[in-house]
């Protein structure tokens, strides 16, 4: 282990927040808000981090190891900091409720403690709606994108980038980085503008914005999305959140002209076809409770992109919907959506993978001699990816039934319980039962909550990482 | 594809159904009870399958395909037929019904459809308790243990018996099938002994036999095991349930004095590990509803049993016990018990590979130069199995998705529609909610009630016997 590199990188991880929390600072200082608790993160960040930073190693080389145990304990250490002004504030006076929220801002799961959010301090609401956006894209490709770095750092992006197919899009990583970025800025750039034009306020918009971008789903009214009341609003939103929820290689090939790349990408068809198929059903499941068609469609769209690109916004609590369609959520939030979007769930892409396999599978019992290759986008899965992919659905049903059996000591419905914990490993945010759209996570007990917590965090790390960093043979020297 | 032996195999597994069917008739007799839907029915079977098994082909030669087809047609037919004495008799009116009812029984779930179970003619009653009996060894097993078989008729045992280790425990096939019959009927008698010792009527011992032995779960009383108010049976029940849910390979070892077997088994000491810590859990949070420790105990104990070992005998509704016990025996549920054994679910030594080969992922990860093995009992296993073992759970995740979302189209509530699934997949029976022990299936829909009925068997036959069957490329001419 490279541990003079690790404490270099996460030092300037930690500066990075302490410069992303510049822009909350502004807020409040624009709205007429407390700045303390603001700069006083800022200044524990900065005392933290400073000595770090100052001290590059001269042997930069890290490997897989480090890469995951960078990522992983930087995401930790980011959100036990980024907890700070919610606490010092007031807004949250529990710690691990902060943590909890906070946690929840960066791995874009959207799930929260607050049960009354209008009038909080904007300052405060801004960074928790800003930690979704940080969280999205990454603060490790963030730092790709600024810093040059030497050395293998491919290891800090592959364990960053969600999804089983990850690559370098250009042949250099940082560039490979900025584009990443640049798509990032300017579809959030889109949204915000889109907004105004709906008519929403310059404040609003943005918030809403990175709850979109990140697929967050953290949003500054108490009834979510439904509190402006506005249907070219509710439109936007499900457009982009639906549009976040894609493979941002897929952005970069229409950028240079390869349109073709999108037609032929199965991941994004079955994603969109799974859209469709849901917004139907539920449409006509629903049918009877909207006054009017256009309401129905938007309703049924909105709630599919919001679940199916992990945000978790809502204009309707659906916890109250019949039981096909929230059985049909439940399905959409377990899939997720695309690999190297800025959203969570399981995949579509590691699902088709394992589905793939389990044709061939099949096959190869009918026909043992015969040989099949699993393909996708009809080039050739590596068997590497295909174990991994399968092993991957092993371990996070583990993690899944492990999580939700610790939480029960609090003794809520199975439905509370399980849906809960998907909510948040999935980073999806509203569940069903007690914590559907209408409820929220406050009435979990602390250690339910710092179970979830770290559900989030292994979500957004697709497991691997954290489990790399809690892993005792990681530390043991051989 | 050997067509004609398939007929033949086919032929000769309804003519034993026949045969079996004799006993619930002479238990009609015994009672004065009508004995024509049991006439009519053997009747039916023997004219079906009497041409078939008069013709035996010269080439017997089956394959792994022949081996799935045949074990996964053989229990589809024998549902359906099975299902006719509830019809013809009245106790079931609608076919769908009984198929559900036949399904479950010879699947050793014991999910019923039944409302009121007390007074209804003791020679069906018999027939239901008595497919738990022969669907727990496996009625191909039994084809194999009664006639010599030529030509890779292991294709059979492997296809039919559980888990992913099987084999043959003595050279020959025929012998390791007797052998295995052999334990059964053994355990079985010592059962219904047992039984009669603590007080009950030779009727009841017998039928609650069945359900233990297969790990099925039936009950001629209306609250279950409860009914006989009897706590001698209800240890003896829940000590065979637990007995009945362990690998027979391990009675078989024990039998030819290889004692320490058992001792260095990891799938047992597992099992009996979980089923410790599930009593002392449940006691703990159950301890205020009993009026003293040892009825909290046998309580506790009994329900554990009867949950690992996929059984579905109740002496309490569950439904109504604390969030942390509730999802505890839902755990249980997933888990199941041993290969290899009468019980259903995943199977502990599946999880136990699955689990080793995800600390072998990790292991590999932070070594990237390492080789590791995974070991169970000490031994190495194949590569090919680990990969089966991991397969097999993204499998079962599919089929138990799929179903669940099928099945919520009757608008039941997501505890209902999840934990009912789950509890058909894997032969338990009860689940929460509406499924609860004191619920049953009968609110279901009939499209949901045949998704059931699938289930159970898909679960009975761990998955890939039926899949093979329903399999276009199964049947498409090379």
């Amino acid at each position: 282990m490279n541990y003079r590199m690790l404490i270099y990188l996460l030092s300037v991880i930690l500066l990075i927040e302490a410069a992303f929390l510049l822009i909350p600072l502004l807020v409040a200082v624009i709205y007429g808000e407390p700045v303390l608790p603001f700069v006083i993160t800022v200044g524990i960040l900065v005392a933290v981090s400073l000595p770090g930073v100052l001290q590059k190693p001269k042997n930069t080389k890290i490997y897989a190891k480090e890469g995951f145990v960078t990522v992983a304990a930087s995401w930790v250490l980011m959100s036990l900091f980024g907890a700070l002004p919610f606490t010092l504030s007031g807004v949250i006076p529990n710690y691990f409720d902060a943590f909890f929220e906070t946690c929840s801002g960066f791995s874009t799961t959207g799930a929260s403690i607050l049960k009354v959010i209008e009038g909080l301090p904007k300052g405060v609401l801004f960074w928790r709606s800003f930690t979704h956006w940080i969280g999205g894209m990454g603060v490790l490709v963030f730092m790709l994108a600024i810093l040059p770095q030497g050395g293998h750092a491919i290891y800090l992006l592959r364990a960053e980038v969600p999804g089983p197919t990850k690559g370098k899009l250009v042949p250099k990583l940082r560039h490979t980085a900025i584009i990443l970025y640049g798509i990032y800025i300017a579809m959030t750039a889109a949204e915000v503008i889109s907004l105004l034009i709906a008519g929403l306020p310059f404040y609003d918009a943005l918030v809403t914005t990175f709850g979109t971008a990140g697929t967050g789903g953290f949003s500054v009214m108490n009834s979510s999305i439904a509190g402006y009341n506005n249907a070219a609003a509710e439109w936007i939103v499900a457009v982009f959140m639906l549009m976040f929820g894609i493979n941002f290689n897929i952005y970069f090939f229409i950028l240079i002209g390869k349109w073709r790349e999108l037609l032929r990408n199965e991941e994004v068809r079955v994603y969109l076809s799974l859209a469709v198929i849901s917004v139907a059903i539920i449409c006509i499941q629903t049918y009877n409770s909207f006054s009017s068609f256009g309401e129905c469609i938007r309703s049924s769209f909105f709630q599919t992109a919001s679940i199916i690109s992990t945000s978790g916004f809502s204009t309707q609590d659906f916890n109250a919907w019949p039981g096909l369609t929230k059985m049909l959520l439940v399905f959409l939030m377990f899939t997720g959506s695309c690999a190297g979007s800025t959203a969570g769930g399981v995949k579509i892409s590691r699902l088709l993978i394992v589905f793939k396999n389990t044709l061939r599978e099949v096959k190869h019992m009918l026909h043992p001699r015969s040989v099949n290759t699993v393909r996708i986008d009809g080039d050739p899965v590596s068997e590497e990816t295909v174990k991994s992919a399968v092993n991957y659905i092993a371990l996070y049903i583990t993690v899944l039934i492990a999580s939700a059996l610790a939480i029960s000591v609090d003794g809520f419905s199975f439905e509370t319980n399980f849906t809960g914990t998907l909510a948040c490993l999935n980073n999806i945010g509203p569940g069903l039962g007690n914590v559907g759209p209408s409820g929220n996570y406050a009435g979990f007990s602390i250690f339910s909550k710092i179970v979830l917590s770290f559900d989030m965090l292994f979500g957004r790390l697709e497991l691997m990482p954290l489990i790399i960093l809690f892993s005792l043979s990681t530390w043991r020297k051989r």
